[in-house]
């Protein structure tokens, strides 16, 4: 009678050939999920045979590669008469690849996350004894190293870029033939990134990258070893260059400033890279891999190709995919050889941080019910649909909800307001700052707070104005203009006060407007109402912070069921670091992005009208907020 | 009665449908050369359908490709019901990619060439009409240009390397569509190299590389449209680091030194490139393929790859083949994305200038009896065999036979002694000169002629000293030193004599002695000997100038029936343009490559031993050289 044996526990049991895998595990108390009632087709119970063997009733869901690795459906699995120890995987999100302290990725559910026979990087290390060449046979260092590597790689291609055939003679000899190679594995192709003497150390690093219009965020991992994650944060330099999509495309258009536009973007990341490099104590060449998600214009501008014709009609992006160009190429200062993935966009305005965000939440694979995903940056984009469907549009509603264009904006980092509450009788406002230091300015995030609250007090009113029958030391009113103190100068080390003017506000106001009413209209498009969303997903840099409550109450986002909002976090980045880790989903996003309808607002007369209407807080239509324009502040 | 016209001629005949072609052809007096008795297994009477249609009665020998492209052997095809025009082919050595003046392409029997149905350079052209985006639909440019292309090539992956990504929306909107776009076509993809307005000039030019360890020459052709042929040759740069092999793989050893010679390599090649480009009113970008054949050291110094390991036991090179790198990243000053074929190398002194001299001769093809295949360069290689077996060695022969090492020795160009005869009284020499200008030295050819000379008229007895017992005004002995005069001071424009020191003749014989001897060991140790040998092809830079019976009187070729002999002139540069204009061919040399059997002469104790017979003119056994020793000189 064979012993099963089930991992981490250690647990173990002797049943009879033939036994139902899940039933031997029920036994000795071992708990195995199998959601889809043991049908066999969500693939959640995969465990992995570490040693022995299972027989597999049935054809397997998974890859033949995940097969090779010993991964199995334990709801179709039978024990076979060998001793057999089992491996059952854990989590990705708990797999070390993200500290604890990464809220964000604490937002999304396990389930969204790569599966473990999903986590093939495309990136492996052999180690591999090769010895030295002796005089019996004439093969040459290349012939030598490619007849082993044909033991892992039998038909595929075999490619040597020349700086690897460069290091070839001396790697080959250092240790006695012992070496590390590194090899990037694609469909039809392997290519050798490196060789390293055998003893060196095998942290084998990625990092993915959000490339925002606003923001840049990059994510280092290790994708072997066990080298830990950082998470690091910037400005994208472009923004000297103009604070949106449209101005940045404008400024591209003269003499050698695209150049100026892509060494901006490069900067950004790699100052980052540089950062996170420094802090994990790595070398720039242990980074084999890269992921980086963007929107279109984005991607344009890094890539040094002319974005000119997203913006004059018929708005025809250069690209809406790219191949795996190298860092070298592109100009990231990681290992010159890594394979960069770009992901891929939909449509002039919906790019690669779309399909790279989309990943994070269930949208593409509900069957029942529509899901909405709604990513809030300098760009506003709203995906709608399930699994046969997903419609997608866009929205410019400028750097506002990321702490652009307004004098005392800022990133939500340190020493910025993240919400406020206004006293309703003296207007004066009382802040919560991230990390409880001194006020620098405010994020996207407070000045939603702020908005709501100036408005449920009734300081502001619903055109976005403020009040003048009213007076309060922290509002001063000069003619047409009005400016509000936020955090007076006395009680702020810099000296400074923190304020906001009138005109400000209306840039938020518009902000909100541009989003709410493309998707409203996106909706009205294809006959969707609000109360037909089961699932409402927001996405963004800020998102972690946003107060659900206070994004209704000034529009931003819509008034239904509190429930359906889940946020998710930067979704760009966590997708790409998903992507980073997976070839599957690689393909996986290919394919999602070839199967969006891509909807364009600007050229749909109605949007303006739309615009229009949502320019006041929360809306011109009071019925479409019923709970807070049902309950009228006093 | 279907009519069928034959072109170039224009006559035409109508005859049955099902008429034997070769039967319709001798009807109308028009001559199908069908040499293989139409078995349809020679290839010699392909034509090409035009217009119409015929109908072949078996399977072609020929490739998809080429029947895509309308060939058809003749001795297969029947007439069909379709008034059909035929088109003759011209030999690929008359079709103006070589010049008349080109002599060692006219000593190459046109049966060696590419025949015209394997005339794929795998650079096309196609002239697209593209059109402007419209606003129906909202492809990117990318898929516009790639759904036209898939035409062409509906399922090989389609690549597009940034720098033509960057140039895409330019060049699909300058002439409202009308674009050229050139592709690399391989084996499972097509890569794009350039686009370009479609009333741009339809050059592409192709450059083929002979890179040798003394001398460089190139050959610049184009490879569609009529912009001629240009050769030039030049030193390899490398000279002023080391004359040969070794002392080059020796000079690399240290430091930044195998940076500078991978420098002076390029640099030799480039500026005989700009030479002929500048001459021939092109552009470097309008060169986009290239072929480069070399001895296996001067690959790996061009790469930049230590070549240290090929001088040191058990002789292993970093690598005999090498994927097509692109200009730029070899650093040739051609287009930069233009592939970069290399030809693949057989062992550590038998380098790709042999693959690819070898696709000159009929050596691999024939079936019956052996051939014989000598490179005279710095290097000495050999190759005997036929199409069942080919063996190689190679030995270093230093490079006298190519003007170096020698005070006055010169290159065979204007102004170097070619042929010179000695007065047996006087022991005064005259000369030819090349272009019969002032002698400024003299050359391999030259150097053969004066040994044979003054050997001949005994002025220098079998052991390569001067007779000192017989006195001339033209010899000067000094004690165990002696010194004869080619041509006198006064007869000289610059003034200075032209001669040439016993140390220097001493350095001629040990030249001949190791070529001869390396291949006399070869054939001993496989049993063959030289009169089973039916050709003997003679290759190298100096092949063209050569004295049969002078080479044979000091020893350096065999002493065989002199019809045996034919002189190739350079077929590492020959061989390297068939490869440019046909990826038949080099699929044809990859094969080859590995079919070749190399013979390590180095490791064979008996070398030393035939090298220090041959130190004598013409050898020490007499026996060996019956028509010059059997008829003694006076």
């Amino acid at each position: 009678m064979p012993t099963i044996r089930f991992l981490p526990s250690g647990a173990s049991v002797d049943v009879n050939k033939g036994t139902e895998l899940l039933d031997a595990a029920k036994r000795v108390g071992v708990d195995i999920e199998a959601p889809c009632g043991a049908k066999g087709n969500c693939g959640r119970c995969v465990v992995r045979v570490v040693e022995g063997a299972l027989k597999s009733t049935d054809d397997s869901i998974l890859s033949v590669e995940a097969q090779n690795d010993g991964y199995i459906q334990a709801c179709k699995a039978v024990i076979t008469d060998e001793d057999t120890t089992l491996d059952i995987p854990i989590p990705f999100a708990n797999h070390g690849q993200f500290t604890d302290s990464d809220l964000d990725i604490q937002r999304i559910a396990a389930d969204h996350f790569p599966k473990a026979w999903e986590m093939h990087s495309g990136i492996c290390c052999h180690k591999l004894s090769i010895g030295l060449p002796g005089s019996e046979v004439s093969l040459s260092d290349h012939e030598r190293l490619e007849t082993i590597l044909r033991e892992h790689y039998p038909t595929q291609k075999i490619g040597i870029p020349l700086d690897v055939l460069r290091s070839l003679s001396t790697r080959m000899r250092e240790d006695g033939g012992n070496i590390s190679v590194i090899v990037h594995v694609k469909s039809d192709s392997v290519d050798l990134l490196e060789i390293q003497p055998r003893h060196s150390p095998d942290t084998i690093s990625g990092v993915a990258i959000d490339l925002g219009t606003t923001s840049v965020s990059i994510r280092l991992t290790a994708l072997s070893g066990n080298e830990g994650t950082i998470t690091k944060h910037g400005y994208n330099q472009q923004l000297t260059c103009g604070a949106d999509i449209i101005s940045r495309i404008n400024y591209a258009k003269k003499g050698s400033r695209l150049k100026e536009l892509r060494k901006k973007a490069l900067d950004s990341i790699n100052s980052l890279i540089r950062e996170a490099i420094d802090q994990l104590k790595l070398d720039s060449g242990q980074v084999l891999s890269a992921v980086i998600s963007g929107n279109t214009t984005m991607i344009h501008l890094l890539l040094g190709v002319p974005p000119e014709n997203i913006r004059l009609a018929p708005y025809t992006p250069v690209s809406f995919s790219f191949a795996d160009y190298t860092a070298k190429e592109l100009g990231l200062n990681v290992h010159p050889l890594a394979p960069v993935h770009i992901s891929p966009a939909v449509g002039s305005y919906v790019g690669g941080d779309i399909t790279a965000g989309l990943l994070c939440s269930d949208l593409t694979c509900k069957e029942d019910g529509i899901s909405a995903f709604l990513d809030i940056g300098t760009n506003g984009e709203l995906a709608i649909g399930n699994r046969d469907f997903i419609l997608a549009c866009a929205c410019s509603a400028g750097p506002a909800f990321e702490g652009g264009g307004l004098q005392f904006g800022m990133r939500a980092a340190k020493g910025a307001i993240e919400s406020v509450s206004v006293d309703p009788e003296t207007g004066k406002a009382s802040v919560n700052v991230i990390q409880d230091s001194k006020a620098r300015g405010i994020c996207g995030s407070g000045i939603i707070s702020l908005l709501a609250q100036l408005f449920k007090t009734a300081w502001l009113d619903a055109s976005g104005k403020f009040n003048r029958s009213r007076s309060s030391e922290f509002l001063e009113v000069d003619g047409r203009q009005a400016r509000y103190t936020i955090v007076a100068g006395d009680k702020h080390a810099e000296g400074a006060s923190i304020t906001v003017s009138e005109t400000e506000i209306e840039n938020v106001i518009r902000a909100k407007a541009a989003i709410y009413s493309a998707y409203r209209l996106l909706m009205n498009q294809v006959g969707i109402d609000f109360d037909m969303i089961d699932r409402f997903y927001i996405a963004g840099g800020f998102g972690r912070y946003l107060d659900l409550e206070e994004s209704i109450t000034i529009g931003l986002l819509p008034d239904i069921k509190r429930s359906a909002f889940e946020f998710l976090g930067n979704t760009s980045l966590i997708g790409s670091t998903m992507l980073l880790h997976s070839k599957e989903f690689r393909a996986k996003q290919q394919e999602l992005a070839g199967s969006i309808t891509y909807i364009d607002l600007s050229v749909d007369p109605a949007y303006m009208e739309q615009y229009t209407a949502a320019l006041f807080l929360p809306h011109t239509d009071d019925t479409l907020f019923p709970s807070i324009t049902g309950d009228p502040i006093a």
